[in-house]
């Protein structure tokens, strides 16, 4: 099998992770359209599962992800895209990774790691 | 949110990253008794789609998954958990990471980036 299968699921999960120092950025979906466009543009692009349509990501924030290197899995059914992120902030809370918070697998508690890049408030204009 | 939630989707995909050099090594999915059973015994368990039960990642392999560090995402449906991958690989078919094959994404062409460990026939037994 020579790429991801999206035969076996019309979306498949994509693991962005940061090209230079392998932070795992966030998690989203891609349908096999957005797959192509990824490959074809070198600028990530998902399904939005929420809009129910292609989410050319930082289409809205200028936060674009540009595609250093792919993979997929032994199964072809995840991917995993190796992304330099522009503005430096994947999650749409403002932090550079979504995975900003930590639990304690003893005491259940929260503790909040990263660092808020941006104010969504200023970005995205409702 | 204060953790993940699993009313959101029965099974929630799950992320597991080498805690030492930060390569992404699987994606797999928890559901709640999973997740529970994680947090206790600091080693992972999934929930495995295809047998449709937990599945103690090791637990046939020997290739245990060491608990270092568990996040979860900004929309509390993904998490991501940084482990020692006890044995070395994590990956079924005897490689270090499931992410071993690279698309190069104007030509297609796939290349085997990873090294392999064991030969799977000498671990699980048929």
């Amino acid at each position: 099998m020579a790429e991801p299968d999206f035969e076996k699921a019309e979306l498949l999960p994509v693991i962005a992770q940061d090209a230079d120092n392998g932070d795992v950025l966030m998690l989203a979906y891609m349908n096999q359209e957005a797959w192509q466009e990824t490959l074809k543009t070198g600028r990530v692009c998902y399904f939005s599962r929420s809009r129910n349509k292609l989410w050319r990501k930082g289409e809205e924030s200028g936060n674009f992800q540009e595609v250093k290197e792919i993979y997929f899995d032994c199964d072809a059914d995840t991917i995993l895209v190796k992304i330099n992120q522009v503005g430096g902030a994947a999650c749409h809370v403002g932090y550079r990774s979504c995975f900003y918070r930590q639990i304690d697998p003893a005491t259940g508690e929260v503790t909040v790691k990263g660092e808020r890049i941006f104010d969504p408030d200023d970005v995205y204009k409702k």
